[in-house]
């Protein structure tokens, strides 16, 4: 039995309950796949500060590097939002991605047919819907430099720098190119090239990347546009690619389409996976629910505990190459929503709620 | 009779033909609001580019100088996409915001009855939203520098500067609490606050303002959380405030409650409103619809000219100080949606296909 090393991060908020169900989740399904999970876990975000006075110990990084995945849960939280921003959980997040070279953030949003009806969009319109939006991650506002808020005898004035190398751009949308070759073979590439220089250039390098790739189709959008067509014709798209702070605000807006934020997995790779899955090469990644938090409710056991077990799902496809496991996983929360279970978030008439360790129950049984 | 003086900028695309709709309409207003527009006309963005050579000519901010307000068509298309940013379309209409300094942009969100069933959005979500983006116009990262994109011997690299002053911030944070005050009194400020230093000073700035705003209610949203609300719970919504690409982004997203971009109005100030409507004192504006050039229907005649139509009222209200008529031409324009009447961007079954020219002549016929 081959050992596959876990670090979880359960971190803020709710980060804790579910990524229990994530976590047992791979353990029930250890025997089937042939792989023995190792857990280790650690601290991050506010838990950590309220520990150690920081949000990221070197000694989290060190054991993050140790692993094979990092399996998180959330960060941040009202109580933390006093701190300066280099000090709050969030930097925590940001510091873990940047140190460990996670380049590339995969967000799938993929409704599932018993829940088309649960978005506030009509059914019709997210029916069907499979999209993949790559976000770069590492890069841009995130952590560009001068960086500064400066409170001067003139006032207070603060700068944020929007940096891109072609280096940088071309590795991001060559992994979307991937992809999408093994899926609907179509490429949006979301810039604002009207007006930010970044974005002419990100144009440029993505049509040049897209030469390499003559069976994908590529298709350049505007970001605002793009935000526009997301919820109005969210079937058009197959792979979306964009830089750091569009991905983030499209990814979240594409949540809607899902019905719930809470049902959204992601993974933070720092390396196309291979291209022929089931390689016994691990990719390493850092995968999180994309959802956040959510003190409000936190520690009352009622969360969704979907995005985190479909993003121990994506371990499993993308760090581990076991594709048949994966889509295991993805069928079984298919079959408890086909069964009209529902966490409180999903909840409505004709549908059974249940908490956040009973949904994961019903799903390890099934998968 | 007094006299105001419109420069009228059509610019490419459909354009022209919305713009035709929104002049007509002025002039007919003439006699019951006492007041004789007399329109002067050039060219901007490509068309500009054609002619002139330059998407934006001396002469033209010269004539805007002299002007009550600028109305102006949609600028862009595929053909000038090969020119540089700096002499494209878009920095036509980009120079005249900055030379004229129209720092507030105000984009209202109103779905019409006789629409809350045209959206991608169920009509429950939709019904009643009645929302106001003000978006900051003249900073950020549209007009930070440095803003470059260097070829060197390492390979490209491009940065983009999102720049922003306590006053810079302080005057649009100021205009939507003032519009706030006369509408349901909340203002959502989006921010990035967790990442951005920008965003930072954003935050802390709004809550100065809203001190002295006590009767208002102010609430802080990250722009990837809103982008979510936007289109999940669209009514929480009354006034939002935020920088100049957030605001890009959002707004057209926005869009999508109205049921077609074509519905969309805008103004670009230079001030806040003089707190009592009906002021003789006339505030500077840029009036525009918010959608594109459209050049795959442009010269057809089948464009939607409501977000023309409404941007003249909105010229109305702003410049003019003519609530009853602005107001007039609003109930004009739900009149004709409610008898069915529609083009070609809202058709459906049931409704009445109009081209631009005859929806224009039915709300004359009802303002
Ligand atoms: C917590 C925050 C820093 C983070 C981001 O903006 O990247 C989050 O919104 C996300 O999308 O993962
Ligand atoms: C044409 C473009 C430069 C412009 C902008 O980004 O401001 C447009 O999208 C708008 O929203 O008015």
């Amino acid at each position: 039995m081959s050992e596959v090393r876990v670090l979880l991060l359960p971190g803020d908020g709710i980060g804790p309950e579910v990524l229990a169900e994530a976590r047992a989740l791979l353990e029930a399904l250890g025997p089937a796949t042939g792989l023995r999970f190792s857990f280790s876990d650690d601290l991050i975000g506010g838990a950590a500060i309220d520990a150690y006075g920081t949000p990221l110990r070197e000694e989290t990084i060190e054991a993050a590097r140790q692993s094979d995945a990092v399996l998180l849960g959330a960060v941040g939280g009202p109580k933390w939002d006093y701190l300066p921003k280099a000090t709050r959980p969030e930097a925590g997040l940001l510091g873990l991605r940047k140190e460990l070279g996670l380049f590339a953030n995969l967000r799938p949003v993929k409704v599932f047919d018993a829940l088309a009806d649960a978005s506030p969009l009509k059914p019709e319109i997210v029916r069907g819907v499979d999209l993949l939006v790559v976000r770069e991650l590492t890069g841009g506002l995130y952590f560009g430099q001068p960086s500064e808020l400066v409170r001067g005898p003139e006032g207070r004035r603060a700068v944020d720098t929007l940096p891109y190398t072609e280096a940088e751009i071309a590795r991001i949308v060559d992994l979307a190119f991937r992809l999408a070759r093994e899926r609907r073979r179509k490429v949006t590439s979301v810039d604002k090239a009207n007006v930010l220089n970044t974005s002419q250039l990100w144009r440029e390098v993505a049509t040049e990347v897209a030469s390499r790739y003559p069976e994908v189709t590529l298709e350049h959008a505007l970001v605002d546009s793009c935000a526009m067509r997301l919820v109005s014709r969210p079937r058009d798209f197959d792979v979306l690619v964009m830089e750091n702070l569009f991905g983030d605000i499209l990814s979240d807006e594409a949540a809607v389409l899902a019905g719930s934020l809470g049902m959204l997995p992601s993974a933070s790779l720092h390396g196309a996976p291979p291209s022929r899955p089931g390689s016994p090469a691990r990719l390493f990644g850092l995968y999180e629910p994309v959802h956040g938090s959510a003190p409000d409710i936190a520690g009352r056991g009622i969360a969704n505990p979907i995005g985190a077990i479909l993003s121990a799902a994506m371990l499993l496809r993308w760090t581990l190459g076991q594709e048949a496991a994966a889509t295991a996983v993805e069928a079984a929360v298919a079959d408890v929503l086909d069964a009209g279970i529902r966490t409180a978030d999903l909840a409505g008439s004709g549908t059974q709620p249940v908490g956040t360790a009973e949904f994961g129950r019903l799903v390890r049984e099934r998968a």
